[in-house]
């Protein structure tokens, strides 16, 4: 900067800082040590939606991670995201829905169950304006944890203490017998997740209000049914006015992987064929109809639409806009 | 519900939730007036980088927005990205540099100035923990006012009271020059430009410094000419330990129009063919090497990389990330 201080080109003086360079003091504002909120909103007819960020899990990949395709060439579909190899970025992203009259949380964040770089839902929560106890209702997906965690703190207190809690049916009658567990082997994350839904909805029990698919669960929000991640996995379609949009919960997880290529079977999936048929024939419905779309593991704020290329799908995601 | 609720299938009770449905009270937690907050923070070496979202100006298109594509082919561009036709969705993200030990700001926000629908970029830099007064140095692009106008309230304040403020000197050549100023329609935006330079700088030009492009004007950053927007616009590289990245400014401005059809001109760009081709040369250098790259009407967090496919570029935002 020194070598253009020296010319007398403009109106101005001379660059003076050089000096400030060489004997600099600190910033006045120190780095941050946290992610800024992830708190976006956007209108859907009348109803607010919010989507809440809960945080990112970055998961090793192993070798079998998806079934049906080899780590090389998981990998080489990360690069073309720019996202390093052997690890996936999880992102969790809660949707409220505020319909003038409810309160509508549809799956609930990790509250730091999960790992340690997610569980800020409850703050994002907060940053919006809004507390545990103003939710009236909590949708739930299905019964995987870093879905019903937040439900219950690590001690097991209720979280929302207002709120009713309808979960699917499939998935209460799958995860909740005792004959199912006994056959997971012992050793499973299967088998954790069999416990880890007892210890979420054991003492509630009675609270919880299975639903079926295809019925409306809150004002405008119908259950879809979207199973094969698991047996009673459910999607939410949220209509308000003359807009509508379709919340994807785990049919559809990381877009890189899996709307880029539908057919992938990650080990998550329960029943791979199943879960891969039902993927694909939602993207193709959301590309066709050109819908909004939300998924629980896109990027936050985890909404946009699909487009259908040559080589499969891809999201297009939202533009960050005014309210 | 009800018919689910009909069914004993689970251990819970029915649903019981048709009478609220019916009788619903309001949520307890009105809808939010605005936007959640625009703050997004990435580290570059051991530098922290904030996005700061300003806010998006609908711009109605007119019929020679684009001088070389006609208004259907911008519009089939906007359906392509899921946006409406004929208005632009231009975004504004303001970028804040924390060295260590300085914290220094590329650009400035609308401050209100530009559209009704932006200038919340000092309430974001609140949201982020900093105040004004802690900024060190400011880097301006280029004088078009949503670059400049946030160095100045509407009552012409001074907003940032201990900034050193750094523009590039063939900026200030032209726009202060008053035989260019006479040489402009007097009734075109340039003209207003031309106004709108003297008001911000006219009562702090001993306070701005001019630089030369190819010279550091930070900590690690350094200016890099990319005339064509303007004739003297200029971007700026940012290097930290052994990470780099560049702020191309408005060198490539809306994604879906001009990363995808780097030869589209816009009628901002004054020499339309100048940076169609600088901004291909830059496209280009940043898909080669993978560069992550930022500019300031990108979508909020307005940051990511640069593909190359057969129809020309697109841009893959970053992923959402904790810190």
């Amino acid at each position: 900067m020194a070598a253009v201080t020296r010319r007398a080109f403009l109106a101005g003086p001379a660059i003076g800082a050089a000096a400030a360079l060489i004997a600099p003091i600190e910033a006045a504002t120190p780095p941050a040590k946290m992610q800024g909120p992830g708190v976006y909103r956007y209108r859907l007819g009348s109803y607010q939606i919010t989507a809440l960020y809960d945080g990112t899990w970055f998961l090793p990949i192993e070798r079998d991670f998806v079934r049906n395709a080899d780590r090389a060439e998981v990998n080489a579909a990360l690069g073309r995201a720019f996202l390093p190899p052997n690890v996936l970025p999880v992102s969790f992203t809660a949707l409220l829905v505020n319909t003038g009259k409810k309160l509508v949380l549809i799956d609930t964040g990790t509250a730091g169950q999960v790992a340690d770089t997610a569980g800020v839902m409850l703050d994002n929560l907060t940053a919006a304006g809004a507390k545990p106890a103003d939710v009236d209702t909590i949708l739930i997906s299905h019964f995987h944890p870093d879905h019903i965690d937040g439900l219950k703190s690590k001690d097991n207190a209720k979280v929302f203490p207002n709120a009713e809690i309808l979960v699917p049916q499939g998935e209460w009658a799958f995860w909740m017998d005792d004959g199912n567990m006994a056959r997971a082997d012992a050793k499973s994350p299967v088998h954790r997740y069999f416990l880890n839904a007892r210890r979420i909805f054991g003492d509630i029990a009675t609270e919880v209000r299975p639903f079926r698919p295809g019925t409306q669960v809150a004002p405008g929000i119908e259950a879809v049914a979207a199973f094969g991640h698991t047996p009673g996995h459910t999607a939410f379609a949220i209509h308000s006015g003359a807009q509508s949009m379709l919340a994807m919960s785990d049919t559809v997880r990381e877009p890189w992987l899996f709307v880029r290529h539908p057919g992938w079977q990650p080990r998550y999936d329960m029943d791979g064929p199943l879960a891969a048929k039902t993927r694909t024939r939602m993207l193709e419905r959301a590309a066709a109809e050109r819908m909004l779309v939300e998924a629980y593991h896109f990027p936050f704020p985890a909404c946009g639409h699909i487009v259908k290329d040559g080589r499969g799908y891809a999201l297009a995601p939202v533009m960050w806009a005014p309210l």
